[in-house]
């Protein structure tokens, strides 16, 4: 039977390579940035600039004081980011009845719970991850050594942030997956050919 | 080429067994009790008694003034269970030498480092893990679930802190393993045959 498979990743580990492998060795479509497009189109935004609010989480800008009021303050960017976020939960749920497929990123693990995922987490260490992002070159290749530690560790913080404010779970926590995988001096087709045999009869 | 395999495990979670199943489809050597009866043997102590130092971490019963003192007060109870943990040390390291192996538990990930052991860690969820341990049936089966859930969590509660106090490692961190599996609903043979790929060419 096809499976949703979610993927969530540390920034630099490879996640998105092993999506796209195991989704290609499985049949299965995959998903990513194409889910943002999707948003993009629906509420006629720019891709850049959801993209921006849906890789960080909606920033509160309450007055300290307002705490835990039953009359928060309306944020006018929060109320932005929840309804982005409503919008990818409703085409995450649309993706996953088409067809088996690797979604990554997006709290997909959370959101589609009720379709049983299998949860996947991709991480690796930072030597590794500093290596990938030099090798890969997104734009962050002239960094420093320093400075890509920095940047990776901020990307992950975004996201942890993110995926901990939708779900009321830890991102990355083992508990949230059914299996974590350390893509240090691995070979990620090798993993993502070996885990799809997971999914194959 | 022949790996050592550690893993580390949640009580219930199935360790044993995925350990024993990747061993057997492997060719490899398989050790967790047998290393404790070497031990045993050698040191001449009853096996049951070791059992019970190496489960435990030494408990210290340092008066509490005497803290970071330079003139720790010596502690048979300790003295000996780290005398156990040097003798494991070196029995597991001489083991590591003479083939492929697979070794559940005992710092192992830790102790042959130097030997680049491929590190699993293996969970599941609490019901899970209390389903098994009722099917599996080694002297819990009669406890109610409330019951069962605490030596659970007090059989692990003991692993971790031998675990940490022997490497100042966190026991389950994702960061020390390079896969940790979730056994929850899943077949565990079948888990078993895909990780052996992984170190077959």
């Amino acid at each position: 039977m096809d499976r949703i498979i979610t993927i969530g990743r540390e920034f630099g580990s490879g996640g998105r390579e092993l999506g796209r492998r195991l989704a290609e060795n499985l049949g299965y479509a995959y998903y990513d940035q194409e889910i943002l497009e999707e948003i993009a189109s629906r509420t006629e935004l720019s891709e850049k600039y959801v993209q921006s609010i849906v890789e960080r989480r909606p920033m509160f800008s309450y007055p300290i004081h307002v705490g835990h009021s039953f009359h928060p303050v309306i944020n006018p960017a929060q109320d932005f980011g929840q309804k982005i976020y409503l919008e990818q939960c409703n085409i995450l749920r649309e993706l996953a009845e088409k067809s088996g497929c690797v979604i990554v990123g997006r709290c997909a693990d959370y959101i589609l719970k009720d379709c049983n995922p299998f949860r996947v987490f991709v991480y690796a260490d930072m030597d590794s991850k500093i290596e990938r992002c030099r090798r890969k070159g997104k734009g962050q290749e002239n960094l420093t050594d320093k400075e890509m530690k920095k940047y990776i560790l901020d990307v992950d913080k975004h996201r942890a942030r993110y995926y901990e404010f939708y779900t009321d779970q830890k991102w990355g926590d083992r508990k949230n997956y059914d299996i974590c995988v350390n893509t240090t001096n691995e070979d990620i087709k090798k993993i993502a050919n070996i885990l799809a045999r997971l999914f194959k009869a």
